[in-house]
């Protein structure tokens, strides 16, 4: 691309002197000033003056005479690794636009220096604050650094620090699961937890319990299995899970559930017939596609970072001591 | 998060009193002025007071005096719609960084006018230049805007203009494919294509048949079927494939394998002793964790976005007249 072929970029003098005014008449015009007396037939000629040079006014002056950016940062530990943290950027672009704000996002795949070099260069271009979210939701240490503007934590919480944070309603979305395994006239139900301790862990069993106690069932701990959170632990836990003789079985993750499909099918086992399965997460390209496609309950990536710039703005409020939790809606396919 | 937490930013004229020099010494040192003559010890009675007080240069005051930023503008259609656009943002956004520059996202979902927002928004904050991005590799009709600056189409490309574009090498990557298929013994393989017209459509084809060509082998046009390019695609075409009697199989996609693995294994057939299966894409969440592991070929996703950006700053250069493509690389797994 040559830089001829951009041209050069059209300035405020040359305006003002397509439209036979004064520079500071434009910069009236254009910066919607109060109080100056600029007649209607000077403001037209002014913005039709704009619209054919192609004049486009200075954010970054703009920002400097104003002391804020119309930037927001995000950080992330991970954008690419999962398809999951896209949905987030998603949820936080739109909202961060509705208001006027732009994103910066910056990638760090959770390594400190590079989540130092971000927060400084977000604090350098005067954010008006920081989203700092993880690609699953966690415990984290929020840096130092994010101390120096405001900053909300989107699917993280610091244990450390009163910081407002948005995150998924784990115990709720476990509650969702089970209940449609119920609904459907299921009451003995096992449930294939993961291995890795976390919010969603310890989270999903208690929504899990809730419903069961809710149905008037007693809470049966032989029922609960560990399993690596992914395909191969699924597929790993098969026997285990058909030695409990339940009629339905709540998985981990979709992930989970996905392994576990090609464990029921290599024993002749259908799905919902055999057995109901309902994942987590909603992961589309496994939930969505599986055979029969995959009864689950969403993570809200979009609404966690929609919320995330609303708490930021100070549209919405968070709890002062906890986190905001964002519901995770159930998403019913053919596998119940 | 309170303001008062915040504090107020330190300002320059703090850094000269702590330093016990002028505000044109501190300004001096940190925009590394040639030809300014500051001793040593002043140099370092500034930068300790820096470090110290945790002063932040404004990058936008920067900015504005030299008349473009560091930033470095990415138009991408549909960030969060599919696992692969994160990728291209990744690499664009690692490329960018190593060479001082941040990259300022916009998700449009392929909309008109979010697209000519972003692009305005871009040119405002004065960018180095645009990445114009699509999730999958297609012809595109740029946005006029995009004339204002320069820019670079990554995962796409526009007919009717000689922009730099930047692309999968699809023909390669079908070679390497069928390829694949080959070095294993088979000389009876089957192609199902996508239904949909696309650079990877035909090109996927040509590197099918350039690879048999190679190997002494006639194209044969009944063996190569086409199918919705998802997994119930992949799923519906398995009578029709295991009717051409061919002990392997390349799929346009990931997605397509995964659909006919159902199928095959429904049949009681076993991948690959019964029949080598191959994709295309390498989409990690289905290629790695079928049953067996999907051999595949993987579209360069991290790389696109790099070699936009180095396009973009002059330090790769794209053919005047063509894309540069970019090869797909085989990954071997266990489904041949």
């Amino acid at each position: 691309m040559s830089s001829e072929r951009a041209g050069h970029p059209v300035t405020m003098r040359e305006v003002a002197e397509a439209a036979g005014v004064s520079i500071a008449t434009v910069s009236y015009v254009l910066n919607d000033k109060r109080g100056a007396r600029i007649g209607p037939e000077a403001r037209e000629r002014v913005l039709a003056a704009v619209q054919q040079l192609g004049y486009r006014p200075n954010a970054l002056a703009k920002t400097l005479s104003s002391g804020s950016s119309n930037f927001i940062g995000l950080v992330a530990d991970a954008i690419a690794t999962t398809p999951f943290a896209g949905q987030i950027i998603h949820g936080a672009q739109d909202e961060a636009w509705k208001h006027g704000f732009v994103l910066l996002v910056a990638n760090t795949e959770g390594d400190a220096a590079a989540e130092e070099a971000a927060i400084s260069m977000m604090l350098e271009h005067k954010v008006r604050g920081i989203l700092y979210s993880t690609w699953y939701h966690r415990a984290v240490t929020a840096p130092v650094a994010l101390q120096e503007t405001e900053y909300v934590l989107v699917d993280c919480f610091d244990p450390g620090m009163p910081a407002p944070a948005v995150v998924p309603d784990e115990v709720a979305g476990g509650y969702a699961a089970t209940r449609m395994l119920l609904d459907a006239g299921h009451s003995r139900i096992a449930f294939v937890n993961t291995t890795t301790p976390s919010p969603a862990r310890s989270g999903r069993l208690a929504g899990y319990r809730r419903a069961l106690g809710e149905a008037g069932l007693e809470f049966d701990e032989s029922l609960v299995l560990s399993a690596q959170p992914e395909q191969q632990g699924g597929y790993a836990a098969t026997d285990a899970l058909l030695a409990l003789r339940t009629t339905a079985v709540f998985c981990h993750n979709d992930r989970v559930a996905m392994g576990l499909y090609d464990g029921l099918r290599e024993r002749g086992l259908s799905i919902p017939g055999d057995i109901a399965v309902v994942g987590f997460d909603n992961q589309e390209v496994i939930a969505a596609h599986l055979r029969p496609p995959l009864s689950t309950v969403a993570l809200p990536h979009y609404e966690l970072g929609a919320a995330g710039v609303r708490v930021l703005l100070g549209l919405e409020a968070a709890p002062a001591t906890k986190p905001l939790h964002i519901s995770c809606p159930p998403v019913p396919r053919e596998s119940i």
